[in-house]
C-alpha cells in the first residue's frame, strides 16, 4: 500500500536507479565506492520564474537542473560519479512528471552520471529542484579557482552570451524573428551544455578553473580574486556565436550584456602559456572549441576589458546576483 | 566588488565551512577524502509551512534541516562527515540569517559534520532548505532497511509521537495547559533529536534499520515490505514521553496518532534475539534508551498491531505522504 509520493518515486524516478548504490530508491541512504579518488561534490538548485520559465518544457528543465551541476564538475576536471536530487512540487501532474523524468534519464545516461537518491516534497511556492552531484578526481587533482598566475592565458570554452540573449527572447525584451536563430538561442538557455568531455583535458592541462554561470566578466572577478591577480582582457576575441554577433552588429544587444549575462555554462580556465599547445590540441580531440582571450597579471584590480583601440571598457554590472 | 550572495555567503556561511575540503566556500565544489570507507548519502529538504512554520524560530529552522539528515545517517549507522545546503530564500533578511547561521553552525560542530558546499537562490515563494548528507561506513556495513529476518526484536530509540503533538499545538488542534509539557513536545517538533550516538550500536548489532521519519506505523511496513517480511507489535510497549502518554489518557490523542504522526527522527531496527543483549548495553552506554516493541514475522501481510487482549488493532492512515 503505497502512498502518492512512494508510488510517485517508484514509477517515475526508480528506472532511472540503476546504480546498484542507489538501492533502488528504496532505503534512507545511498551507497557510494569512491575507492582511492577524491569525492567532488557540487550543489545548485534551480527555481521555476528564476532559471526557468514555467512555461520551458519538462524535460528541459531536468535537463538543465542536472547540467548546471555537470558544468561545474567539468571545471573542476572531475568525472561524473552520481547524483541526489530534492524536488520540491506543487502537485504530482503526472505528464509533467512522466517527461521531466525521461529528460532526467537521458541526461542521467548520456553523461553517465547516475541518479543515487533523493527527497520529493511538496510545496506551495514555485517548483525548485536542488541536486548535488558528485564526480571523481585522482587525489590532489581536482582544479581549484585559486591557482591561476601571472602569465597564463585566459581560455574559454564554447561561446559567451547566447542563453541570456534566450532569456530575453523568453522575457520578450527583444524579439527575433529568424526561427533558427530564435530556436538556438532559446536552445542555449533552457538546455546548457555542460563540458564534461573537456574535464579531462581541464585536469591535466588548467591551473585555474570555473565555470561560467554568472556571467563572464564577474566569474573572471572571482577567478583573478580567488587566485590573488588580475587579468587583461581583449574583449574583440570574447567568442561569439554567428546569432550573438548579428544582434550586436544590429545594436540589439551589447558586449556588456553578453559578458554579464549569465547561465552560460562554458568553462573559464587559466593555462600556463607553455601548456596552452597541448591543451588546445587535447581540446580539438574532443571536439570542443576553446579560445584564448586574455592573460592574467600580477595586482588585485579587477579584470581589465579592452577594446580593439586597446581603450578600457568600463561594466557597471559585472554578473547576475540573486540578492 | 562581491555581489550581495557572495557577500551573504561570505559573511554567514563561511565562519561555519572550516572543514578544508570546503575551501571557504570560494570555489565550485568542495573536496571530501573518503579513504577506503564507503559514503553514505542521504538528501532531505524542509519546506516553510510544510516541515517548518513561518513562526518558528530560524535557529531552530536551521537545525531541524541538518538533524532530518543526521537522522538517516545514524539509522544507517554511518559517521557524519559533512553536508552541502542549498537555501532557497526570498530576501536576504540579515537577522533571520544570522540567527539561521548560528543555529546551523552549532549543530555542524556538535555533530562532527562541517558545512562543505551550497548554493543560495531567490524564491518568490516558501523559503526552502535542502540539504544533501554524507556519513561514513566501513566497506559493506551501511545497514539497508532489507534485511530483517523473522524472529528479530524490533526496536526504537526514545519515544514515538511527541513531535506530531508538537505539531498539533502550533497548528491549534490541540491546546496543553501547562507549560513545561507544551515546550517539551514543541521541542521535539522542531528540534529532533537525531540519534548519531547510537550509529555505532546499530551498525554493529542491527539487521535492518531506518529512522522514523513519516510515521512509526508507515515506516515499519516499508522496512518489512523491503525486507520481505511481516511482524507483530505490542502497540502497549510503543515508548511514549509522560506527556504525549497523559494527553492519551485524558483522551486528547490516540495510539492512532500517535504511531501515524510523523517527524519523530527516532531509529527503528531490526536485531536478532541473540544480539539484542549486546545492543541494548550498548545503546545505554550511549545514554539513547531503546525499547522492543514485536518481533519480525515471516509473511507479506501488513505489520499487526495487537493491543492489550491480543486483538488486533486497524490503522485506516498509516503515515503521512506529501502527495
Amino acid at each position: 500500500m503505497p502512498s502518492g509520493e512512494d508510488d510517485l518515486i517508484g514509477r517515475y524516478f526508480k528506472p532511472i536507479a540503476t546504480d546498484p548504490g542507489a538501492l533502488g530508491l528504496a532505503d534512507d541512504a545511498a551507497i557510494l565506492k569512491v575507492g582511492g579518488d577524491d569525492l567532488v561534490i557540487t550543489t545548485d538548485a534551480i527555481v521555476e520564474g528564476v532559471h526557468f520559465l514555467s512555461g520551458d518544457p519538462p524535460e528541459t528543465v531536468a535537463r538543465k537542473a542536472l547540467r548546471v551541476n555537470l558544468s561545474d564538475l567539468a571545471a573542476k576536471g572531475a568525472t561524473p560519479a552520481g547524483f541526489v536530487m530534492s524536488l520540491a512540487l506543487r502537485n504530482a501532474d503526472e505528464e509533467w512528471l512522466a517527461s521531466f523524468a525521461r529528460g532526467l534519464s537521458d541526461d542521467a545516461t548520456g553523461f553517465g552520471c547516475p541518479l543515487l537518491g533523493g527527497d520529493t516534497v511538496a510545496t506551495p511556492g514555485p517548483l525548485t529542484i536542488s541536486i548535488t552531484a558528485f564526480g571523481r578526481v585522482p587525489p590532489g587533482e581536482m582544479i581549484l579557482r585559486s591557482r591561476a598566475e601571472p602569465g597564463d592565458r585566459i581560455v574559454v570554452s564554447g561561446t559567451i552570451g547566447d542563453a541570456s540573449l534566450g532569456l530575453a527572447i523568453l522575457t520578450k525584451k527583444i524579439t527575433v524573428g529568424d526561427v533558427a536563430v530564435r530556436e538556438m538561442l532559446l536552445g542555449r538557455y533552457r538546455m546548457p551544455q555542460p563540458r564534461i568531455a573537456l574535464a579531462e583535458s581541464v585536469r591535466k592541462f588548467a591551473r585555474a578553473a570555473m565555470d561560467v554561470s554568472d556571467g563572464l566578466a564577474g566569474d573572471l572577478a572571482k577567478l583573478c580574486a580567488a587566485s590573488g591577480v588580475s587579468a587583461v582582457i581583449d574583449a574583440g576575441s570574447v567568442p561569439l556565436s554567428d546569432a550573438a554577433r548579428g544582434l550586436m552588429e544590429q545594436g540589439r544587444t551589447c558586449l556588456e550584456s553578453v559578458v554579464s549575462g549569465g547561465d552560460d555554462y562554458e568553462i573559464l580556465c587559466t593555462i600556463a602559456e607553455n601548456s596552452f599547445g597541448d591543451f588546445a590540441r587535447s581540446a580539438r580531440s574532443v571536439g570542443v572549441a576553446v579560445t584564448s582571450i586574455g592573460t592574467i597579471v600580477a595586482g588585485n584590480m579587477l579584470p581589465k576589458w579592452l577594446d580593439a583601440e586597446d581603450d578600457e571598457i568600463a561594466f557597471p554590472r559585472l554578473s547576475y546576483s540573486h540578492f
